[in-house]
C-alpha cells in the first residue's frame, strides 16, 4: 500500500510536505517525485502508466499556474488522482485551481483547495480507508483529536472575553 | 458495495443523473437522496454518521450557490466525499466551486468540475477500483471506449477538411 | 440580552475582536466561542439549537475559505446569524464571501464585508436596537461621534492643501 | 410593526416580490417603494431619516449594478438595512454584491445573496423574531415545512433511482 | 476656476495627493476635503448641491471598498464627477472599481483606474481644457514632457542591452 | 460645439446609439464614426490629432474585448475621451472594462459602465456644461424629469402592494 | 508547408473552422484533427513528436475547460503551438484561458483570445510570413481589405446619424 | 535575424530581461526599447511600421494595466507580436492579460502568461525555429537540458522523503 506524490517543480515542496507527512504518520508508504508534465512528459507518462502495477493506490499531483500535471497523469491511469493546486506570484492560485478542477468529461481528478497539502494527504487516506479498517479507525481518531484541539482553543478564547 | 448520491435540492437532478447512471452501469449499487444541509440538517447528519455502517463506500454530494453539503457530510464521516458544484443563475457556479473546494485544513472533500456529474461518478468508481479488480478493469475498458470514440470523430473531422 | 460570537478557528480572532469590543462597549453581554462547523459539528449544532433558549438574541459567525459556519448555525436556529467572511492566504476572502452570502432559498444569513469585524458588531447592535430604545440611542450617539471624527479629519486635510 | 421595501428601479420588482410576499404571509405590515439613491436622493434621505419614527423596524433595499441604495439608506438610519443585490445584464450581479456587502467600517448593511428576495424577507422576519415570540414560532413552523418539502422530494427522487 | 477633491477617509490621502498636485501645478485652485458618503451624508449632500455655485468646475471623489462617494455626489450635482477607486486590504480594489464605474442609467461618473490619482487629476484638467486655452496648451506641453522622459529611458535601456 | 462618437466596430452600434441620441436631444452636434484602433489605426490617429481643431469638445470611444480604442485616441489628443466598454460573447465585458479603465499614468480616459451608452452621453454633456450655462440648465431639467419618473413608478408600485 | 489544427473535442469545431478557413484561403495546407490530451494521450504525443518531421510548421490547439491540449502538445515539440481557448457552459472560457496562457517557465504556448478562431489562423500565417514573402504580402493585402471594410461601415454609420 | 523587445515602461525591465537573455543566449540579435503606446505613440507606430524592413522577425511587447502596446504594434505590422502581460500593484496582472489576449478579430497577438518573460523569449525562438534549423536544434537541446534539471531535482526530492 503506497501513495505517490508528484510535484511539477521542487518549488511546490512546501505545499506538498504536509501531505507527505500526514500519510507517513498513518504508516502508509510514500513515494515522492518531481515530475513535470511539460518538461519531463515521458517520465510522467511512464509513472502514471505503471503506477497501479507498482503498487500505488492513490496519486497526489501538485502543480501551479496552468497546472496540467494531475490531468496528464489521470490520462494514463485509472487510479484516483488527487489534484493539489499551488498558488504562485500572480492570480492567487485561481489559475491552478481552474486548470485542475475543470477536467473534461471522462477523465476526473479529485481536486482539493489551493495550497491545501494536508487535505490532499487526508483525502488519500480516506480513499485507502474505504476498505482498510485500520486506516479508517486512524481517521476517526485523527478527527477526534482535531475536535479536542478546537475544544481546547474554545476554552482559551471563551475565557479571554467572557 | 454502494455509492451514496446526495443532492441539496431536486433542481440538481440533471447534474447528478449522469453520475448515477455511470455508477449503475458498472454494476455498483446506488442510493440517491435529496438532503439539504440547511433545510434538513438532522437527516444530513444521520446519513453521514451511519454511511460507513450502512455499507456506503463513497458519497457524492451535489449542491449549488453557497454549497455546504459536501463539507457538512464530510464533517460526520471519514468516507471520501466527492463534491459536485452545481451552477445556478448567477456567478456561473464559481460560488459553488469555491464553497466546496476551499475546505479548511483537516476535513477534505474531493471536488470535481462545475456541473461535472459524469466525472463525479467516474471518480467514485476509481476510488472503488483501488482494491476492486473488476471495477479497475471496467475503467480500463471504459477509457479504451472513450479513446475509440475520439478516434472515430477524428476520422470524420479529418475527412471534412483535408 | 446576549450576543454570541462564534469563530471557526482561533486564527479568526483578530477579525472578531473589534466585533466583540463594540458590542461590549454598548453594555451588551457577549459569549465568544471557537466552534468549527467541520471539526466540532456536534458542538455547532448544540450551540445553535439552544441559542434562543440560552438567551442569545443574535449570533455572529466568522470563518474563512469554504466558510460554512454561518450557514450551518443558521440551519439549527431561527435567530438572525451575521456572517463575517475572513480572508485567508489565497483568493483575498472572495471564497469566504461567496460561501457565506450565497445561501440557498429558505435559510438566510446577514453577510457583512470581508474582515469587517466592526460592522458585524454594529449590525448586531442595530438588530437589538429595533426594540431596545437604549441601544438605538447609543447607536445614534455612535453615529454622531463618527461624523465628528470625519469632520475633524476634514479640517486637518483641508488645511494641509488649501 | 412594519417592514420597508425599497427598490432602486421598478425593474427590480421580480426580485423584491418574494421578499414582500413572505413578510406579508407572516402577518407583518409592508410598505413597498421605488426610491433611487441617485435619481431621487432627497426622497431616499427622507425615507431613511424618518423610518424609525414611522414605525419601520427593518428596511430591505434592493438594487443592481453600482448598488448604493442600501448604503445610502444606512447612512441616515440606525435601523438594520438588508441589502439585496440584483443581477443585471453584465457581470452576473457581482458588481451589485460587492457594491453592497463591502461597506466601510461604521455603517453596516446585512447583505443576502444575489437576487435572493425570499432570503431578504426571511432575514427581516428573523430580526423581528428576536423579541416577537409569535414570529419566532412562525419561523420555526416555516422551517419545519421546508424540511417536510425536502423530505417529500427525497422520497420521490429515492424511488426514481433505487 | 476650482477643482474639488473629496476623499471618503483620510486613509485615501496617498492616492489623492498626486491628483491634487498635478492640478495645483497647472495653476488651478483646489479644495481638498474628507467627506464620507456614509458617515457625513449631510455634508456630502451640501458640498455637491452647492458645488457649481461655489465655483467648482469638476469634482474628484476617491473612495475604497463599496465606494459610494462619487455616485452620491453625482446624485446632487450636474458637474462632472471623476471617480477614483482606492484599493484596500482585500479584493485589490475591484470592489471599489465596480461600485463606482457601474453607475445606473442617468447618473454617470467618470471613472479612472484603481489608485490612479495622477490620471484623475489630469482628466479634470482635460475637462477644464475643453474651453480653457491655457490649460489645453499646458496639457500639450505636459504630454511632450512625458514623451521626452520615455525617450530618455528608451536610450538608457537600449544601450543596456544592445 | 460638437461631440465625437467613435466605435471600434459597427456591432457596437446598439450601445452607442443612446449616447448619440441624448447628446443630440440637447441640441449638441454629433459626429458618429466607425474607426478601429487596430484595423484603421491611421484614421484613428488622424481623427484624434485633429479633433480639437475640428471643433470637437469631447470624444466618446466605444469598444469591446481588448478595448484599446479610447486609450489610442487619448494618446493623440488632450481632449477628454470617454471610454464606453462594450460587452461581448465571453467575459461579460469585464475584459473591455479593464482594458479601458486601467490606463497607465499620464494618459487618462473617463470610463463609464459596461454598455452604459446613455451615461457616456450624459457625461459628455456634463463636461460641456462646465462652462455652457444652457446645457447645465438642461441637465438640471433632465435630472428633475428622471426624478419625476421614479416618483411615478413609486406610486404605481406602492399601490400594488400596500 | 502545413498547419496542424488539433481540437480536444468535435464540439470545438465551430470555433476552429474560421481558423482553418483563413489558413486554407492563403493557399497553405491544413491538417485538422480531433485529439484529446486526456482521452487519446498517446495519439497526442505521437502527433506532436512527429509534427516537425511531418512537415508541420505551426500547430493550433483548441480546447475548453481545463484546457491542457496546447500545453501537452508543446511538451513534445519545439514548433510553436497556438493555444485557442474555447468557452463552455460555465465560467465563460476563463478556465480555458488561464489553463492555456499561464504555462510554466520553459514551455511556452502562443495564446489568442477566447473563441478567437480567426485570430489563431492569422497568427499562424504571421509566423509563416516571417520568412515566406508571399504570405507576408497576402497578410498586408488582408489587412488593407479589413481596413476598407471598416471604412465602408464608417461611411454607412456616419450617414446614419450626421 | 533580429528580435525586437518593446516595453511600455522601464518598470517592466525585470520581466523583460529573461526574455532578452534567452534570445541572446541562442545567438540571435536583439533590440530592446522603451516605447509607450500612449506616451510615445508616433515612435510606436514608426517602430512597428518599419520593423519588417529593419530586419526584425518577431516583436515582443511587454506592458502592464490596460496593456495596449502589443495590440498597437500589431496594428502597424504583419510580423508576429508576442504579448507579455506585466502584473502591477492591483489586480495581479489580470487587467494586462485581458487587455492583451482578447484582441478583436483580424489583429492577433501571441499572448504568454503574466510576467512570463522567459516564455516570451522561447516563443520567439520557436517562431524563428520554424525555418531555422540551427535554432530548432538549440531548442531541442534546451528542452533536454530542462528535463535533466527536473530529473536531478527529482532525485534530490525522492531521497529526501523515501
Amino acid at each position: 500500500m503506497k501513495v505517490g506524490f508528484v510535484m511539477g517543480s521542487d518549488s511546490d515542496l512546501d505545499v506538498v510536505t504536509p501531505a507527505v507527512e500526514i500519510v507517513k504518520s498513518f504508516g502508509v508508504d510514500v513515494n515522492v517525485r518531481v515530475i513535470s508534465a511539460h518538461r519531463t512528459p515521458y517520465i510522467a507518462e511512464e509513472f502514471a502508466k505503471t503506477a497501479r502495477k507498482e503498487g500505488f493506490k492513490v496519486i497526489i499531483a501538485a502543480a501551479g499556474k496552468a497546472a496540467h500535471l494531475a490531468g496528464v497523469l489521470a490520462a494514463y491511469t485509472t487510479l484516483p488522482v488527487i489534484a493539489l493546486p499551488v498558488s504562485s506570484k500572480s492570480l492567487d492560485g485561481l489559475d491552478a485551481l481552474l486548470a485542475m478542477v475543470q477536467m473534461p468529461p471522462g477523465i476526473p481528478v479529485a481536486c482539493v483547495g489551493i495550497d491545501a497539502g494536508l487535505n490532499a494527504g487526508l483525502l488519500a487516506l480516506e480513499m485507502l480507508g474505504i476498505y482498510d479498517q485500520t486506516i479508517a479507525e486512524q481517521l476517526i481518531a485523527y478527527k477526534k483529536d482535531m475536535a479536542n484541539k478546537v475544544i481546547q482553543k474554545d476554552k482559551i478564547v471563551s475565557e479571554m472575553f467572557n
